[in-house]
């Protein structure tokens, strides 16, 4: 059942780090054993994408680079190996290898692991967003129970990933104390139900901090900022607290003061999804994706301002870095099977 | 079997963080229900000791203060309950309570639950030092086996508890990196049977570290001294490593790239010995005492620079600033029991 696949296709290439981003036309690759070829339909742009288009994430590919962390697509050819198999002609949610090229292109060859198929009621334009954050937030919510932790601290709240936590949060009875810097983010998110919001630029903020987090015994403290504010959340954690750094928004070096974390039992450690998902067994990893599936429709649920086509890359990213909290943009590969029209608005 | 224990002793006192030390006569204490009282034999001066007279320690206690964290004495008098009159006539090392007096004085009241009777074999001196260092070390080396730690990196090495590290990390059969800064230091430690020892002005330093410790898969890393040191340590850790920040000789912050904690998997985690203590059962603090006891005629032994009594104690704390690596300062309280003569030459 192979499809007629092009020789050529479109694709965003990169060339150095921090360079222009090119819509070049390039072969189509073909999947090798235990890999599959996937006909992409959408892909977000995600603060993981920044990371990487500047140099700064985990891993450098060799230049020229297709960019893009995760997407959507169907898989139109199968390498060796019964999963790749499986997956032969299914719509899935996709995640680029640590070796070849990634989601921003009308074609994509990947790991059959880092693809599952998605449920009939779910939308591409929705599955697109599945893996990066909605992976995330349930991860933290593991680790909260997990650890016993019988409340969080959010920081960068309103982003995709910070709503997510909101409802998660409802959702499993943990109280969610979210930190922002602006006053429209703190409108928007008690709009969205979220009982406590914080502006990190309020004066009193640091003691408002402190009181809460001492009052929920919030002691899973969720970083995505770092620099001065890594003190601040460190400063405020209850005794034994933890805090997960798993992004530098900032751009600054975490700085605290080593008294804290010795007298105050404390700790700072980094999460990154692959590394945690690497510590998962086949089965684990099997659950994990089914959870994903069945919250994928209410409490992981990604809010589009924006769908543009490959070609409009570079506009994407602008719009994007203008404003993350009006919702996530997305580069479309396929419009037919992602419609410009209808575009998402979150569940709170 | 009461002894005649005077009305006022001879004791140490501090008015303000960072004033000048006092000697007075002050009344004797009496101990309360679960408290013993203990005629003090003497006392080390501790890099903790330095951090509470400077107000920079895990708790303050009301002014004016006895200093002093840690010491050896007899239990002349006990309180209500079945532990003080066990300990009661016994020769004891003895920890001071956070919220009471401390050791540099003639006579302690603390809790029967901070001290532990000292075997017939060791001295009064070698057990004035048997609680800070040595269950420091032992419990980081209960650490390196539960989590599974392959080497250790140890940082100020050449510190009473440095040496001990070394000592047990032979014992362990557990190989142990360490930073000195002193090109003496090197000389030092290699004279007593450390394998690998790096001097952290070096250049090429950071490389050697980084060689070193993936080498020999050392994933925990003993923090003393903080500042930029601490992004040093975390960059040249392997992946999923382990920074435990125990001190901050520096006086600086900690600084690190957010990036090397999340992509490597690595974190950074206080550690202080009366929290891990306070974890444990009774059972095992007892257990743990049996152990620093049956090691304290060797692994734990402590090599002792100069002993002065109380009136000298500014100029002890002189000495000991001036240079730590030449042993312990010991404050004497009872010359009777702690003679001048014999200083202890640790064994290597």
């Amino acid at each position: 059942m192979t499809r007629t696949i092009p020789e050529r296709m479109q694709a965003v290439q990169l060339e150095e780090n921090g360079g222009p981003l090119l819509v070049r036309q390039i072969p189509v690759p073909r999947p090798g054993p235990g890999e599959v070829l996937i006909r992409m339909a959408a892909s977000p742009i995600n603060p993981s994408d920044l990371f990487f288009l500047a140099g700064n994430y985990a891993f450098q590919k060799p230049f020229p680079v297709v960019p893009g962390l995760e997407g959507s697509g169907t898989v139109v050819d199968a390498g060796k190996g019964l999963v790749p198999r499986m997956w032969m002609g299914k719509r899935v949610a996709c995640a680029a290898a640590q070796t070849s090229d990634g989601t921003w292109a009308e074609y994509m060859v990947t790991s059959a692991m880092l693809c599952f198929p998605l449920p009939k009621n779910l939308s591409l334009e929705q599955g697109a967003m599945l893996i990066v954050n909605p992976m995330t937030a349930l991860s933290f919510f593991d680790i909260a129970k997990s650890e016993k932790h019988a409340a969080i601290v959010s920081t960068a709240a309103a982003s995709a990933l910070g709503r997510m936590i909101i409802r998660l949060g409802r959702q499993n009875g943990l109280p969610v104390i979210n930190i922002v810097r602006r006053q429209e983010q703190v409108e928007l998110l008690e709009s969205l139900g979220a009982q406590y919001v914080l502006n990190s630029l309020d004066e009193g903020f640091p003691d408002r901090l402190h009181t809460l987090a001492h009052q929920l015994k919030a002691t899973l403290i969720l970083d995505a900022v770092g620099g001065g504010l890594t003190q601040q959340l460190l400063d405020a954690a209850p005794f034994g607290g933890t805090v997960l750094v798993y992004s530098n928004l900032s751009g600054e070096p975490c700085i605290f003061n080593a008294e804290t974390l010795i007298f105050g039992d404390k700790k700072v450690a980094g999460f990154f999804l692959s590394n945690q998902a690497a510590k998962k067994s086949f089965i684990a990893r099997l659950w994990f994706t089914q959870r994903v599936k069945k919250l994928a429709t209410e409490a992981l649920q990604t809010a589009v301002q924006k769908k543009l086509p490959l070609t409009a890359v570079q506009e994407a990213l602008e719009i994007y870095q203008t404003n993350m909290t009006a919702g996530k943009v997305l580069l479309v590969a396929n419009p037919a099977e992602v419609p410009q029209t209808g575009t998402t608005d979150e569940g709170a």
